[in-house]
């Protein structure tokens, strides 16, 4: 097979390393960009398993490594952690970053289907079909042993896909997560320019939908949601109680914990991320 | 006494919280910026010791707290951590920002002696006669349980200024440091231009020189400091030997850490932070 990740940059972190790739994607038909944490034992040359993050609007591959504060506890627990950017980048679309909502920074983990979008924005397939397959082949990473978490638009992300995807992840978390995307300004913004007008093709990417769909517990080991009481976002965008409430129909356990004074940035999400880190960690075991 | 330092934000942090404040200052005239780090027992109302870090060329007080990953640590150790910014900003001097390692974010923590520098960029006067005061003054801090470190050029005026201002700080560390910055192209560039031509005024803020000035051991606990072997700054502008060589002769313990592989970058730093947080609260306790 063809290698198709080229190595930006390495640095050495907690006696693993932090590297940088660039990812020749046909599904979006750009380079796109992936930072992937490698932990000592995988150094050491032993697949380990991985927990795949995704970020929030307007951020990078870059976000994750620099400010989540992740990687001492994935040496010790021997994670690797992947971190996808949030979106295609030159596609040459008029107004692609225009918005930081929208666009650029903003693919919102879906293949869109209307045009200009249609032709690059294409993360799912991505994704699911491209970059994760050529991880589990070009690095120490065991591609059957994935956990998905991510912040905000990419807690929507996590909890959708692992949600389309069943069996995919073996484990599942968010952090601040969009949980009702087609109940929300973001979301409906976004659907409508990717998915178009017709709100019934919007269901299937959003949590609360896809749960209510279920009639068993998806994820029976549980899914754990922080949720700063202090996020400006937490009334007009997140909406966990819709989630919550789905869950519970479903059967599904949820631990979503809401913290008093924690608000939406990086300072809540690097406090809760050791709880994350051991909850994918015991799942992927063995 | 009138507060000096204005809130501009404050998050939630472990337990504590992560504040940035603007300062207003005489000594360089213009508002400079410090981040601080409370932890949950200093927001109990007890004064707790700090770890002043001082950050790099390029740097603000933004990346410590951003990038360093010691606020996880800091909490458990009741230490706060306070990160100034690293030159004056605004000033409007011809030139103040065009290059990277002079001028705006290079203010090598010394008192500018040459115009037009001399009028703003008195960056050791602001940290020690105005900013640690008002900090001690001004929230649950104990300014006579200070300990210093820093990366790079953070690093050097770390260690100058514990040089300089014997039992100010009670512990000292550095990240990377430029140990003799009169023998380094950055340390020759910046003093030039701060200090004048005339070299003999340059040794006062030169680690390795204030260090063999010394008949006994100015931090006999010992000083502590990290260098990676991958770092490529480490030959033409860092120069631990020679700090190393004039701390043997001063009878300094040193602790002079080199590891293979790790390079210039905060992956390196937030590695061996933890290390330097407990080097610090341990000579800091009580």
């Amino acid at each position: 097979m063809t290698a198709t990740l080229e190595l930006l940059s390495t640095h050495a972190c907690f006696g693993g390393e932090q590297r940088y790739y660039r990812h020749a994607s046909d599904a979006t038909g750009l380079p796109m960009r992936v930072s992937v944490y490698l932990p000592p034992k995988a150094l050491a040359g032993a697949p380990v398993p991985a927990l795949v993050y995704l970020a929030g609007l307007t951020c990078t591959e870059d976000t994750f490594p620099t400010k989540a504060g992740a990687q001492r506890l994935a040496a010790e627990l021997g994670l690797a952690l992947i971190a996808p950017d949030t979106s295609p980048r030159g596609a040459g679309i008029a107004g692609e970053a225009e918005a930081w909502d929208f666009g650029v920074g903003a693919g919102f983990y879906l293949d869109a289907t209307q045009a200009p979008w249609s032709a690059h924005w294409r993360m799912e397939s991505w994704l699911l079909a491209e970059l994760l397959p050529a991880l589990a082949d070009e690095l120490p990473i065991d591609g059957t042993r994935l956990g998905l978490t991510g912040h905000s638009m990419g807690g929507h992300g996590a909890l959708t896909l692992a949600l389309r995807h069943p069996g995919r992840f073996r484990s599942l978390s968010a952090f601040a997560p969009i949980c009702a995307p087609t109940r929300c300004p973001w979301g409906e913004k976004a659907f409508t320019g990717y998915l178009g007008a017709d709100r019934a093709a919007w269901a299937a990417h959003d949590a609360t939908e896809l749960m209510s769909g279920h009639q068993a517990a998806p994820y029976p080991a549980g899914i754990l949601i922080d949720q700063g009481l202090d996020d400006k976002f937490l009334a007009e965008q997140l909406h966990p109680h819709l989630l919550e409430a789905a869950c519970q129909a479903a059967g599904q356990t949820l631990t979503l914990r809401r913290h008093a004074g924690y608000d939406h940035g990086y300072y809540f999400v690097q406090t809760f991320m050791d709880d994350h880190l051991r909850h994918h960690a015991r799942q992927l075991a063995g």
